[in-house]
């Protein structure tokens, strides 16, 4: 095991996720456009926010490694984001477009919860325990958005399923 | 809310899954040989018959909607595939080849968790209890999956830290 090619992979992946959250940045605002039930444009809205803050979490890991902040392009999140235009360029009815949403988002928000618990587990491993608590603060963001899409895709169901008993 | 266009959405999505996949099918044979850990071995090769069988259970699925099963490109997964063949690409030592490797399924499986949730509410939403079982059992064993990868990850962070210990 050598530490330097350890930390090289953690440097590398840190900055393959400061992409991926700037990228996020760019694609929320269409998504809460895009959207038509309030409580999902409030919470692709709050999203935004905290993704902001996400990013100036990352840019304080890297300066807590002794690093410049910048990331290298993430072919990942390239590809949920493209999905995600994909959807938003069907011609769906509104709660159709709504469900799509929140099926693209929680594609995204996984990719994160994967990737921060990795990135966790490494910095421990690594010895950077603080970097681990900044990491594990993003970690449990992205664990309560995506319960929170989840509460609002269930509600959807339980809606439609009233007014069909009706 | 038009039941038919939301049928389209879940159909849509699930050629998306199937191909998806398909795509993992494909790629874990040399994720099996690139990894080191007998550990990770035995759990990639233990995946990819599972994977197998996510397949096979998405064929049913198609067959109880009276579907031809068949895939639509998935941008997603080949986003998350693309990385992980840039880290098996790369020339690290191979207890940091491992952790890559972890990182690279473990976002495939996230990835998979988010969409195989997202189909399991639209087909109890669409009424397809049946359907809706059978998208919980490959849930559970994707969650499973990343739960076993976690715990090898972390397996090799307390290894390290015993070693340093010594």
């Amino acid at each position: 095991m050598s530490a330097e090619s350890m930390q090289d992979l953690f440097v590398e992946q840190l900055r393959d996720v400061y992409n991926a959250e700037n990228q996020i940045v760019k694609a929320l605002p269409k998504m809460v456009r895009t959207a038509s039930s309030e409580e999902l444009r409030n919470a692709f809205e709050e999203h935004l926010e905290q993704t902001k803050g996400q990013v100036e979490r990352l840019e304080e890991v890297f300066q807590q490694l002794g690093l410049r902040a910048r990331g290298t392009k993430c072919a990942g999140m390239e590809g949920l984001i493209e999905e995600a235009k994909e959807m938003m360029s069907e011609d769906y009815e509104e709660s159709v477009m709504d469900a799509a949403l929140i099926a693209a988002a929680q594609k995204v928000e996984h990719y994160e919860i994967a990737i921060y618990g990795t990135l966790r587990t490494w910095a421990r491993r690594l010895g950077h325990d603080d970097v681990a608590e900044l990491l594990q603060e993003t970690l449990n963001e992205e664990g309560e958005a995506d319960q929170k899409l989840t509460e609002i895709a269930e509600s959807m169901v339980n809606v439609e399923a009233a007014e069909t008993a009706r």
